[in-house]
């Protein structure tokens, strides 16, 4: 197997429903990754050693999920160079979500992380492929490709409604 | 000088006008501690020996302080096993408090922090003096005296109101 | 048995499921405690005399839990020296957890609450038991077992997401 | 002097520029007050022996102002059956008023509190006059002519910007 | 049937099943009320012919109730001298009550609204009471009462915790 | 003078330097209106009389302004089937700006408010703009220039911020 | 089929069934709409398409809903002089409503959206109608008619809870 | 000059004194980069180009700030496959900047924009500076040679403490 351009990495396995549309959207992009479960208060020291070699093995973008006092985007932003996408998850101990996203957006200055919406774990997976294709001619084709057909289904949506009439959808 | 008792850490010398409190209570108190700057994003691994070591050199509790995404006293308390105050700063980054209240305050479960009230350094002292106090018969008649001490200016003020009248104070 | 080191407080029988939380770690840790329900608006004077009395019956640390406009804390810290854990429970009454948050987290100078995060009763427990554990060699050894085998389920969640594929957990 | 009708008691003596509004209302009608400082955590005793004794020195209603975790109102109406109307103070502890807000507001179904706006204590006041003018017609004629008047007062500012033109105002 | 002491209005009859509680809590004190639906926005004719002629009725207290743009408890408190009391209701167009709540709680200085916590109308009506105990001993002696039972209720679940062990209940 | 097409009221005085924008706007597009102060609270009949007479005077829409517990647009929207713009005002007694949007934004069903941005005075005028631009040829051109202008100067910035450096602006 | 006077735009058929009242409210009253699916983000062009030239085909007000990060009623007014509807919608993305409610309503100085209710597609269909109202009597009486209805259903209501009693509705 | 690496972009020159901070990271770095202003709503056609020519120049990143309903970056975003950071500004026009983080974070799935803290350019520009250094050698040395400074003058200010000690600095 190809080796990984982006990690993806969560604190919990009940993080994982969430976070698995970075997962899909990667593999639709054909684009290989890791994904790990590692917290930055159970498991530090392997967060560490993850985030201190990462650039070395080759990756390019890391996504970290997080909920509550979501603190594994921005203190694995602090031990590596790699761009950090964070989302933040609304887990069962979140307050509506607020806590995930204040923890995760606002980063002092001289660590950013960047923030996607709450449980935007497919836009963080397309956050990756943006930051790939920007360096890949054949990736950014793919992505142009992507949002013409996101834009036909919009079409799609809107002739059906027009068809059937909107009581009728 | 006496070993110290109580760490008190900060992200940045712009925390100390409000961490001081808590460094002023101790003192008042006689509770030997010690003052540091440490960053959780900027100098992690100098934060990891400190926290790792705590215990061993006497200490029995930290007050750690922060703002904005506010990882240090969480990042902190899963190095230690010693207590950890968190005391939420209304730094300039700050939404209003919100994001330094909530990144200390929801921690997931398994590594508590005890959050104090926004930019509470001085609560964040005498709950560090209570722990002491719990084990320490002198601490504690020190602390029934403060209490002590609270109430009577309470009713001072209360008299001065009364004689002077409430349009005059 | 034992003399309780810890007294655990709440407002109604509804907090119980929250508050059990606090109840089994101690158990888990084998620190002796009391479990009961008073109220500050309905009991008061109950709460008082609970209140003044814990510290010459050696408890070590409350945990006080309570929703809405919780008063419950931070008034039972006004009658003792001991620290007071706070738990901001999401109860029926309250406004998404909020109210109970704010009315335990924001004490004034002079009277702290250590306030863990919304129905945070398990982080509670184990935050009185790092109160202890910075006194009692025996309970930190039993702390850092606990915190060993904490890393050691990520791990094993992480290997089991790599084994099966994140598609299959 | 009178025997006071109505009761104003606060936390802190900082709580009386918001506070004296209360006051001077009801000296605009003649009801006789008395205004006290005493604290809910400070001086607790003293507050439950103010509370305890109000309704059998003729007192009708309380009006009670705190900031921050504002425990003053409820607790106080814990020790009382008279209606307590409480004033949530944005003082300089609090999050923008939120938590004085929530923590005088949101009480639990037996203990009511009649909270009014944040640094309302204007309408506190007068919140006190329709209670009184409720069962005394005297009273009730001068709240009468006390809403005529603001009514005179708002049609003569439309009265001058109209004459002066809204750009002369 | 006796003269109503207590008006009890609302905007919706989807706002009784929360605001019937503050009809039973002034049934149980045998407290003769009215139970009216109208709208500020869509009959106001109705509802300021209402609130002209409350105390002229003989009308003691206003228990208002609404949701979302939460006008009715307001605009009912400008045509009358009568204490209004207002229940901020989670309905199904708020946006988690803080609509409701503001809406009712922020009153400009002049016209003031007793507000209650979110859906609270029960302590509604133990706020009519109170306004009416106030002025009558009968009606205080019951409160006194209710007071007593409340607070034996707590010491009957605190019993039945301890007996059956906290988790068997 | 032309009959007024728009009117523009707002409960106080303090509120017309926020509201003078709206006038403004109109003025600049040469569209005639009316400005008063009038309460939902303090000139209920007043405000009755103007709302329920507008549409026959060849009023076409209205612009109210309140803070606070802003109940004057949703109530004078009650008297009249005009198109009634509501501009929220942060005001001193307003919590950030939060009870004045919510009261006038989240109208229930039956009686709607058009709510623009807190202190969107100016927007308030432009949408009474192009609420008479829709059935009028004339004002709509003057929109379109106002557009077009807009544009330009938008473009004369970024002119003078590449011509000067972004450090010399 | 008569010209539409009124177009209803929505980002994804998953709004649909918010938006369908703002669209039975325009049948129930006789007024001619188009409802299309389209997307600021997804189908921009289409959308600029349809904005530039609504005015031309004889629309008279645009109703535009959308969720979370909600784009599309300010983009789309600033594409047009017509009056522009926005309706915040709850969307399974959106933070409980917030995020669609200000990002709707905060427009900047010079392209307003006339912001409704959380979800209020309801209103926004009478907001066109009173847009319309406005400049056409024929449809202004039904308005009028609509109001008197919804008094009297108010009023049904209130003879039905009183007929059986509050206990039994 | 080298072609631009990066746009930065913002709706006015008020947005300027926020702005720069991303323009000083990029020169810091060496990073050529081109600073407009522009607007989503106000020059619409002129930011579409922009937007849709940027890949073909070279860009590989693009920075855009706004306040209020900020829809600048996630507009931006649809018209290019570049990865898009946004800059959430605390304007004057904004609701103490939650408005700003709503509309630029919340973005629906499909379009994604990495946002950073409220009024964080200097993140911004050094999330653009890891996106590069993520595919250029000679940048990330110089971010590891930035981070290692960072963490020197966190040290430095300990030491600067320590010496002087707490109360001098």
């Amino acid at each position: 197997m190809d080796n990984p351009l982006v990690y993806i990495v969560m604190g919990s396995k009940s993080d994982l429903p969430v976070m698995k549309a970075a997962a899909e959207i990667l593999e639709e992009f054909g684009i290989p990754f890791d994904l790990s479960i590692m917290s930055a208060h159970r498991t530090p020291y392997k967060m560490i050693e993850c985030a201190e070699n990462a650039r070395a093995r080759g990756v390019k973008a890391i996504i970290a999920g997080a909920g509550g006092a979501a603190h594994l985007p921005g203190v694995f932003a602090a031990f590596t160079t790699l761009p950090v996408i964070g989302v933040p998850i609304k887990s069962s101990i979140s307050i509506d979500g607020w806590d995930s996203i204040l923890s995760i957006l606002q980063m002092p200055g001289g660590i950013p992380v960047a923030t996607v919406a709450l449980d935007g774990a497919k836009n963080a997976g397309l956050l990756a492929v943006r930051i790939i294709a920007a360096f890949d001619k054949n990736i950014e084709q793919k992505l142009a490709e992507f949002h013409r057909k996101m834009g036909e289904n919009v079409e799609k949506t809107d002739k059906e409604v027009k068809e059937k009439g909107y009581k009728n959808v």
